[in-house]
């Protein structure tokens, strides 16, 4: 009998905003997995670090820093080997994920490597996107309204376009992209609706109008744009 | 000094899947508040029914069951006006909403009629999108793709057009609009790209294709679209 891979969406930083599931699974696991970025520090590894007991085995899969998919896919390609020689044996794996597995989670790599031959069960996480939502304190999405979640690297055309037919949006992995959207924004009008929010749930959070955004932002920052749902029902 | 309100979501069914910040707030709590659904029991309270000590004391909002609105912002009035007095007193209340309390939540109403007065503070929860992307094993947006969240009761032509023109697609509260949603997808194509869900991670959760749906859903059922992001990164 091979072991199961538990893909865990571990929420957006703050480890309370860990479910009890992952929670459970990461305490009782004996073999953790986790990308990190060029060899530095894993965010996902962080989040969960006060439930990983002191003997577990950590496969560490890093990602180099590059636009190129070759490097990352041999990353990938080696943490599934690592990871199937594990359940091999009969034993489970964890792999730890921030935010949700499936929703623009690295996840999904190992996924489409190992599911089918193995086991591969996906514990969802709180997103970035109601996290920035609760920290904002702006509704998100209500009644019949819909969302648009856009990631920042679309080119600005494409940006423009879907934001200007759009509802509530969700502008996602800012980093450099910000004066390219805010760009955008500006020109639809639209920065006055706009929230800008960097390391959503950790202690180092910021959360501001667009207008007082910074001139720099990092990979895990966020726009949201509300139009303010009819809050009283 | 007055008390806190805490809109705390608490994911999309399974107990496992509430976040151990929520679950501390609830076992804490002196009072709690929920929506109940035409006087019959509340799904909210039910999920975190394990949580709740035995001398909480409970506010109820019975929401009639209606889609005229003045008989559900009364039910929100009463509630906020018996919750304010709680909080008058220095106490918190702890305020229990499925899912996510920003994300399609019930919690806005109370938000609205009490934020400024008093400080509120919200709990992200797992939402129901990425808890039926886990339960139906597809991946919903990877790298640079689009995500659009489409209520159910849009009307057919709106729908028909937010989904041509969209990458990955969330249909929430799809219940009695079924039939409608079928045509559109069955119209543009796209039945086979289609995961019908329903009451995702609880016991009775069903995962099939479209074209296996039963004939009736459920209010908590979901379809999702998922082009098939490029899983090897």
């Amino acid at each position: 009998m091979n072991g199961t891979l538990y893909g865990v969406g571990l929420g957006p930083g703050d480890p309370e905003l860990i479910t009890l599931k992952a929670a459970r699974l990461i305490e009782g696991a004996t073999t953790i997995a986790y990308p990190t970025l060029a060899g530095g520090d894993s965010f996902a590894r962080a989040i969960a670090a006060d439930l990983i007991g002191p003997n577990v085995r950590e496969i560490r899969m890093d990602v180099p820093m590059t636009t190129a998919r070759e490097p990352a896919q041999a990353a990938y390609d080696k943490g599934a080997a690592e990871i199937a020689k594990v359940l091999e044996t009969g034993e489970n794996v964890v792999a730890l994920c921030e935010g949700d597995p499936f929703f623009y989670g690295s996840f999904m790599y190992l996924n489409a490597r190992l599911t089918g031959k193995f086991t591969v069960k996906v514990i969802p996480g709180v997103t970035s996107i109601t996290a920035c939502a609760a920290e904002s304190g702006r509704p998100l999405v209500a009644r019949n309204e819909r969302l648009t979640v856009l990631p920042g690297p679309m080119d600005e055309a494409t940006l423009r376009d879907r934001i200007a037919g759009a509802e509530a949006v969700a502008i996602m992995k800012v980093g450099r992209h910000l004066p390219k959207i805010r760009a955008v924004l500006d020109d639809l009008g639209l920065t006055d609706s706009a929230t800008y929010i960097e390391r959503a749930t950790l202690p180092e959070q910021v959360v501001v109008p667009l207008s007082q955004a910074p001139e720099k932002a990092p990979y895990f920052s966020m726009i949201l744009l509300t139009k303010g749902a009819d809050p009283w029902l």
